[in-house]
């Protein structure tokens, strides 16, 4: 049998602990699979003394992850310590320049210096596996990267935070507020204190920067996505979705577009009755559309220690494998140094459906006043109804409008002409919709 | 730049087109993925004077492939000619003996030949991928065999057959019979002129059993699946899942259980709002449940040229990718010669919920004689409920009940019981309901 391959691992919170746990749990079966075993040679984690719960065993133990990044002992490192730069960056720079393969969790890094760092792993001729960056144990990256070979992809998207699809789902089941449910989700410890990164679509948009340069061959570019949270869903919204046959999740779209590549992430309507309309709680979703293949559709637990550790335990496993010699496929596709520049499409430029809800005085003239406004921006409408909502006094009404493919401009003038003519007591909601089998 | 890598095809129908026409179009990106060219040197067919549409280049013509997979001018043999023995069995064989990568669409030869071939392709260190051989452009063999390394499954289950699962979602939307909607598939190229192999179950059985080899480690073993086909399904059936709140599908189903492996194809009740119970038409599905990651769900194309051809060239390009002297892992997940012999369950001690309806002549006591039955064989009841059927005369009722978990055997006894009783007036439908999230 092969030398055993040598891991040294930085970071022991929740992750890092169950990946410990998992390479004891399952030393045999992998040795089995992998033709040689993976050994703990190292560690590193800020309190030497916690008591993890796990088996470090002969493990060195490093106070500076940057050191153990460039150990002699370790032919793996692996990075879970968090944030886009700092240690991690620093240690998982050092380990590549050192010629260690890479496995790590860290979506805020690889989207922030995700191709600087391919550069070096293409360079040193080794690994960098990111499984568990994006959507956690669900194995989008190895497809895309491996099984889509040869497919042209013109879409990608998902529910890819599992905090804002818990909370959408707990409003529609329970008819809750978005501030209850947010409340709930954080009592049960999925929501930080501080939810921003989450529900305002943050985390989605590193992980959907990622995907991407995958599908698209491009540079990761996440600051050019546009974001909108679900913070403003409001039960109306909820129950009209429904009514009219939608469902609303917060995802993560990058989609190939004549005048470049449009990414956003936003709260969307995608039918009731799609796959991925049923993917509830804090499951995550990728939705992936190619010329060759068609739609292929991965949906599975996104986040958690458990979940996160069986990614990188298949990174670690798809390393052990590997042997001396071998040359894996590059790290985002296509070569660091050809990806193409990312050419960002316009979002005025969007076109696709939308659904409208303005809250209005109930008066003559109100529905002839908003359909004149869609009509002269040569916005067709799929329906326009009156929606019977409890909540609003007698004097106001709900008006929801599901339009046809449409551009994005073409909506944003029409509603700024409702809201010139004065019929609407709010601002109106208005939530696009996205195609979805 | 790495050599070329040579590609020598076998079987030039639907797939077999599909792949070159991929290879020709794709050629530069592949190139860009792989690091090297795929070049296509060799092919067989039967006809070699027919108008496939497609480039042959220079590739040599051989018009036995058996010959083509010994040549010593490929490095990737790929068998796309089908059937579980002649020239299939023999070239893949003369393939791996020479020393030569396999790529197989094949699940009859998979099924029947897996675990002796794989033996040789790992004594010869060569790969022998099958993407393709297990629900088309879906990638589970590669999520089971190298993104899932380290997790236990529990359960690998579902829709691996595009006609079947196009007949029943067309028996559910549009309230025909299955004889009407078979003929349609038929009439639309989804259903062969004998259906027998889809809709009875043989081909989801052959893929089963190589996922049940993947999942629990054992030897294939596609003679030990229980199996029911779809024909039985009426629209009495459909109707009463649907206000049950489920839905029917020809699921294949592997479980761990403690008296051995349980492999069942059947119509299964799968809750309507589940994310299986939305893959409709030709689409296909499979789920896999694990100890470390919980449940993940794959959907997408099952079936069709361009699908297989995807999944096809996906394989290929993982064997590009490699390099001289690399080893990748065994064939199966572990080495053929650890593969444990395969350990039946009993379909007798199969546990789960069990969907029962019964035509009854409408009399007093019947209600009574069927819950005693129930009761008698300790089986508990979920529902019992009268359907209102229009189909049926006036001294007719169906009478459908939904049990709690109970075993077959019991089942088997207590519907023995109620036929004895001479309350039905024809033969019941026994339907396992299916826990899926």
């Amino acid at each position: 049998m092969a030398e055993a391959l040598r891991i040294g691992i930085a970071g022991l919170g929740t992750v890092g602990a169950s990946v410990v746990g998992c390479m004891t749990d399952k030393e045999a079966e992998l040795t089995r699979q992998c033709g040689r075993t993976m050994a703990l040679t190292a560690v590193s984690a800020r309190d030497r003394t916690r008591d993890r719960g796990i088996e470090l065993g002969n493990a060195q133990w490093f106070d500076d992850p940057v050191e153990l990044a460039r150990s002699a002992e370790i032919d793996v490192f692996v990075e879970l310590i968090g944030g886009d730069s700092g240690a991690a960056y620093d240690a998982v720079k050092a380990a590549l320049e050192a010629g260690r393969h890479v496995v790590t969790a860290n979506k805020a890094l690889l989207s922030k210096h995700g191709v600087a760092l391919a550069a070096i792993a293409e360079e040193k001729g080794v690994l960098l596996n990111y499984e568990a960056a994006v959507a956690g144990g669900i194995p989008v990256i190895k497809t895309m990267r491996e099984a889509l070979a040869g497919n042209e992809v013109s879409r990608v998207f998902g529910i890819m935070n599992g905090t804002a699809n818990y909370i959408l789902t707990r409003m529609e089941e329970e008819g809750l507020s978005f501030e209850d449910c947010l409340a709930e989700a954080q009592r049960l410890g999925y929501a930080e204190a501080d939810p921003t990164f989450d529900i305002e679509g943050h985390d989605t948009a590193h992980k959907l920067s990622i995907l991407t340069s995958l599908a698209f061959g491009c540079k990761i570019s996440a600051d050019d996505i546009y974001m909108e949270g679900i913070s403003n869903i409001s039960q109306a919204d909820i129950r009209a979705a429904s009514e009219l046959g939608y469902r609303i999740k917060l995802l993560g779209v990058a989609v190939k577009t004549d005048s470049g590549i449009e990414q956003r992430v936003h709260p969307t309507m995608v039918p009731t009755h799609s796959v991925i309309a049923q993917v509830h709680g804090v499951t995550n979703a990728v939705a992936i559309e190619t010329d060759v293949l068609g739609e292929l559709l991965l949906s599975g637990p996104g986040a958690g220690g458990n979940a996160t550790a069986s990614a990188v335990i298949g990174d670690m496993a798809d390393i052990a494998k590997s042997r001396p010699g071998f040359q894996h496929g590059p790290v985002f596709g296509r070569p660091a140094a050809k990806l193409k520049p990312y050419k960002r499409a316009r979002m005025r430029s969007h076109e696709g459906g939308y659904f409208i809800r303005m809250t209005v005085h109930d008066r003559a003239g109100v529905f002839a006043a908003i359909a004149k406004r869609m009509a002269d921006n040569e916005i067709s409408l799929e329906s326009i109804v009156q929606h019977a909502d409890g909540g609003l006094p007698d004097e106001q009404k709900n008006v929801i409008l599901v339009t046809h493919e449409t551009t994005e401009a073409a909506v944003r003038k029409a509603v700024d002409g409702v809201m010139k003519d004065g019929h609407l007591v709010d601002k109106p909601q208005v939530i696009r919709i996205e195609r979805a089998a």
